[in-house]
């Protein structure tokens, strides 16, 4: 049977949810005889923001003692594991001269985190379609020695298509060695292609993960990221040098050439009001307040010290001297990709994100944490776009409410596939409903995340589980 | 593990309940500058009504999908069965003479809620001191032939004191048998006495239910209230001729004598929004709209028909002439109690009950509901009190968070005890915090009920369990 703690919480969320709308069909039922209109709107505000903390602290209280959280956390580390030595086994073919192979350049002129997708993108193509994947990293902008020189290479065995000549996709699917294109730039673009997940995991993934997408994507980056000695000694020389410690909230400010280009400026006050409301809540759950920590990657040296100033409340981790190197004259060096490599990793270590999800940094950092918890799906906040792949195929969310649309919104029937812009965070996301065409406001609670399972290879011949691990 | 249903509602109350908020942050921070601020302040009522139950549907069914469903059934039916098993052992004993006693007489002069409330007391007593409960009823208003004319007596095998001299408590704990007072006049009040519940059975009451108070009482009325066949035949046949289907809200209309007396009038607009609530809701979780059938049990003849001209989308069950014999004059004749025994059937019956708990009957109605399902905590409204029972001992919540008190509210720490008056359903409850003896607003959501739990003997010489079945 379920803990006294289950559902004494349980029980408790239901009437606060009441309660939260009591408080709200009072307030408004009376607000046009206020005197003080404007005050008044922020006494509610404030009340509305208090109560609603407190529903959200208590349901994540709630999962962790439903009963199930053991189970999801022994779930989590299966299915990574599974995922981690089918890769290995299709990284290292028994004969590789004779096996089929798929051929990645690392020359996209981007930075690494465009990088880091466009080689996920390749590790995906290779798990389905069973190619090893070969990565060309020559001349590579962050470290013209390659990438082999600063990562573990993606296979210990097999590196080269010796002679056999490379068919660039989409000539032919059967060539022996095919090479890629960018996946912005891809003709016949394959259904397995992020946001898809694989069929045969997905009902494991779904049970411990609220975004299965990511996760996976963040399954592909734990196999690819993994930093050699030098690397590592350097990148644990500078954490150790920060004084790191949980609670904390990592946010990504990013600036420079992004600003005005790809992405608009955010000004300090919008992250930080989401890292005011994730301590506001923590505290809810805490006898004793505690130090309100931040730790902030940029490439916008100035930003740290800004930060420092507006919030003395606030205990800000973070190098300026890195940020210094993320600057776009300096930032293809291998210092400065140190330096992101250590951001990367303290992001992706915090308890909370705050960020851009126009970033690859931001969303790499995001992937990250998905592969490093049992479930990150709640731990972020992006300010601008939704979580995406780059290139990725139609993103939709499925009706699970009519709506009558009897605003600026959009007409729909339950199941109805909508193909979606983004959230706009007041209750609303923008979309279009693919079954009428109609594009406008979509109210998002109406609405439920569409995943797309593709029946990737099996890796049959891959076992389960590792002889010492059991099925729970 | 979890359901993947049970892992996708949970996160969808979690992100709905942030997307409420997003919705009302966005509209009051712009509301200044609406042009028609009346007409707005609707559209954002009705919209946040709708996310309300929206969130509200998904909790209902993400405890049917929790995995303990089931066991939560078989451990109600087992504590249930457990206490009723103890009673009717009490209410046997070997050697009736010889017996300890409780003497009950049914000659309070007030209605049958207020009458059966009056032996639940006695009844608890008799549990508590480990004496047979002997109900004296000769003259009883309801039927001057006596409650066991009308219902199966309380004892099988025990039904006098025979020649042993009754002394009235609290005069002596220890005569062979004790008469009892009226509960409002009860000096000494012993701390069994409502809301407390036993010790040895409050821990898997709450597992199972969300007010074991009330459902304690329920289970001394399912012991209390068990109609003979001539009586349930009269019930049965009144029953048969309406049409009563589920889904049904019940409605409880206490108006004569009542009003202005014990309790405000409340017109039928009132109770019919909380039974319109309750079908909007349900209505999230069905495909069609179904039928609106509302079982309405009232002492007023002309309520019936008033609800029939003004609610014509509605369907009422209900009988008027049943109504008739409940005015004042009529009352207390047997014609009178089969009308009520209807009402009360019916009433508890239903999947949601409106009432007031000013009124005995509406208390009768809901603790019977906890006696015939699982947990009735969440599927009533009153539109007065919250529940108690009359005569009981203080009846406290505990602060779970800390209370500035900025406003008209209470100061109050984690811990603190504070003795409830009400809710006032606007998010607030009046009552005094015990520590600080200050009275005034208390923010409902940061208390939670605090539940008194008494040494009651634990009858060990009754088997916890039924041969036939098993611990699950
Ligand atoms: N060290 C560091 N470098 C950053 C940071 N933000 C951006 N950069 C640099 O700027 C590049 C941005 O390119 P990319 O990874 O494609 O992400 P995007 O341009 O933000 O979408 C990164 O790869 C880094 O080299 C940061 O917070 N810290
Ligand atoms: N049949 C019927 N009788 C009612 C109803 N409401 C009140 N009565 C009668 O009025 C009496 C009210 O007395 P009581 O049970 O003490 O409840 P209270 O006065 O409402 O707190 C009941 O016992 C009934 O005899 C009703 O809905 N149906």
């Amino acid at each position: 049977g379920p803990t006294e703690e289950y559902e004494n919480l349980r029980r408790r969320i239901y009437s606060n949810t009441k309660e939260l709308y009591y408080y709200v069909e009072h307030e408004l039922g009376k607000f046009m005889q206020e005197e003080n209109k404007e005050e008044r709107l922020q006494v509610i505000l404030d009340q509305v923001s208090d109560r609603k903390r407190s529903l959200l602290s208590d349901q994540q209280r709630l999962q962790e003692v439903d009963g199930y959280h053991e189970w999801r956390i022994a779930e989590a580390a299966n299915v990574s594991d599974l995922i981690q030595r089918r890769l290995k086994h299709l990284q290292n073919p028994p004969d590789c001269k004779e096996a089929r192979k798929v051929i990645c350049n690392l020359n996209k002129g981007c930075g690494f985190g465009c990088q880091l997708h466009h080689i996920v993108y390749c590790l995906i193509f290779a798990y389905a379609s069973e190619r090893t994947l070969i990565l060309n990293s020559k001349g590579w902008r962050y470290n013209n020695k390659g990438w082999e020189y600063v990562f573990h290479p993606i296979s210990d065995t097999c590196v080269s298509a010796f002679d056999d000549k490379a068919v660039q996709w989409p000539v032919t699917y059967d060539a022996k060695v095919i090479s890629l294109p960018f996946i912005d730039s891809m003709a016949q673009r394959p259904k397995f292609l992020p946001l898809a997940i694989p069929k045969d995991l997905a009902h494991r993934i779904v049970r411990f993960n609220g975004d299965p997408a990511s996760w996976w994507i963040g399954q592909m980056l734990k196999y690819i990221l993994k930093p050699k000695t030098a690397m590592q000694k350097a990148i644990n020389d500078t954490i150790a040098k920060m004084n790191f410690k949980t609670p904390i909230v990592g946010v990504h400010i990013r600036r420079t050439d992004k600003v005005g280009t790809e992405a608009a400026f955010h000004h300090i006050q919008e992250y930080m009001a989401h890292v005011k409301d994730y301590y506001d809540q923590l505290d809810m759950s805490r006898s004793t307040d505690a130090v309100r920590r931040v730790y902030l990657a940029t490439d916008d040296a100035n930003v740290l010290e800004d930060a420092r100033a507006k919030y003395p409340d606030y205990t800000f981790l973070g190098d300026a001297s890195i940020a210094k190197t993320a600057a776009t004259h300096r930032r293809y060096t291998p210092l400065s990709l140190t330096g992101l490599l250590v951001d990367l990793h303290m992001l992706s270590m915090c308890d909370y994100l705050v960020c851009t999800f126009s970033s690859q940094v931001g969303r790499v950092a995001y992937e990250m944490m998905q592969a490093n918890r049992v479930d990150a799906s709640d731990s972020f906040f992006s300010l601008d776009d939704i979580y995406y792949f780059g290139g990725q195929n139609a993103h939709d969310r499925v009706a699970v409410m009519d709506n009558a649309g009897t605003n600026q919104d959009v007409v729909f029937l339950v199941g109805d596939m909508i193909g979606i812009a983004g959230n706009h965070w007041n209750g609303y996301g923008r979309g279009t409903n693919k079954r009428t065409n109609v594009n406008g406001l979509i109210p998002w609670y109406k609405t439920a995340d569409h995943l797309v399972l593709y029946p990737f290879p099996e890796y049959k011949h891959v076992p389960l589980y590792e002889p010492r691990q059991k099925d729970l």
